[in-house]
């Protein structure tokens, strides 16, 4: 990743006009207490990710935001014939190369969940172009993940051929906020969610496939692309995809 | 929850043999450093969850653990008919009665994901009967779901009886530790993970579906049930699972 992270954390600036430093020797009182670049995007701060209802005054707020599910197809069949450290190795390649992509594009890589992960787009971070945003991150992955790919084609034992991520994009308002009270967790839910991912699920090994909407707002990106009717899992008509 | 926090973090005090204060006056100095109740677990502190690669001298251990998923059902539907805050409303409460069925059998509440939960048991906690353990939290999950069921049940326009919630257990060797390096996860991986969580793809409503490994270890509380063979994506051979 050659990006610069930020000075300063771009959450609380946009969020609430506060200045809180992330590097160098202003941030070193704010370390004291705790307050460092986040583990979801190093260019916002840990008030932004553990403080968010106190700051925000409420436990959940409604946000217009872009939502992206990955998933690294062929990762379960792989995992039983590679050694636990390859397929360690697999998934730390996996995060870093979806993370890389997410930050580029100011999204917030809300969740890894062992061979998926979930980022927001818009939140803290505002970009008016989010789901253009989220389609370029996107692309970024995917080509991020073929590099990988070509690493592990090489080991002989690797279906390295197996390796690919689906990629779902949908966009829309979210609840996004704090879920549970005795485990507290910040994320964004909702049927746009769900969208995204069912969406996901729906894209073959190295595919994006983005909604009606995302297509609408991200359509400079997208010439040329045609919908295709797909049924998802738990919504009743069928759902216009667009491959990105 | 009925059940009382402990004073020193367990995961400390069992893998290091360090009192750590979780509550109280000697717990001040410790919080004023960020060392606190876990997320995943009140009863182990921030250290076992954030410093695990410093206090282990390893990114990831190889343990013997049992991972339980468990995914509600009808929620990608329920929440297309449901106001935000409904939806929101029925997470939390999701999320509070797995965290309480989990934490009173040792497990680590380790993700949230929408309308799933991933536990693992048997670390930091140890129990030697860890199986039994996550199968008699699946049962307190089942239990403490239907009640939230009967509640959402009671408004009208609610589909309450499409909740419930499928649960699938696998038990043996895992890896355990931090993955990704610019976004770092606590978590387990490997081919027991993904086990698990395609038993629970498999398990209806109100379901719990376990391996023939927890089964063997968990005999006294399986008494009379036989398997079935599932089909399960990514794995070439039929699995028996047993209805717990």
């Amino acid at each position: 990743m050659t990006q610069q992270y930020s000075a300063l954390c771009k959450g609380c600036w946009q969020q609430m006009h506060v200045p809180i430093p992330l590097r160098g020797g202003f941030s070193l009182p704010f370390r004291a207490f705790g307050i460092r670049p986040s583990n979801m995007n190093p260019n916002i701060c840990t008030i932004c990710e553990m403080m968010f209802a106190r700051m925000m005054k409420a436990r959940t707020v409604t946000i217009d935001a872009t939502i992206l599910f990955a998933d690294l197809r062929g990762y379960t069949k792989l995992s039983q014939s590679m050694p636990a450290a390859d397929v360690a190795g697999l998934l730390d390649d996996f995060y870093d190369r979806c993370a890389a992509a997410i930050w580029e594009h100011d999204g917030l890589l809300n969740k890894t969940i062992g061979d998926a992960v979930m980022a927001i787009f818009n939140f803290p971070i505002k970009r008016s172009d989010h789901s253009r945003q989220a389609v370029l991150a996107a692309r970024q992955m995917q080509k991020n993940i073929a590099d990988q790919r070509a690493r592990f084609g090489d080991t002989p034992d690797a279906a390295g051929d197996e390796l690919g991520i689906g990629i779902g994009i949908h966009t829309g308002e979210v609840s996004f906020g704090e879920f549970g009270h005795s485990h507290r967790d910040l994320t964004a839910i909702g049927t746009v969610v769900n969208m995204a991912a069912r969406a996901q699920s729906a894209a073959r090994p190295g595919e994006i496939l983005v909604t009606q909407e995302v297509h609408d707002r991200a359509q400079a990106e997208l010439q040329g692309s045609t919908a295709t009717d797909y049924t998802l899992k738990g919504f009743d008509q069928p759902v216009a995809l667009y491959a990105a």
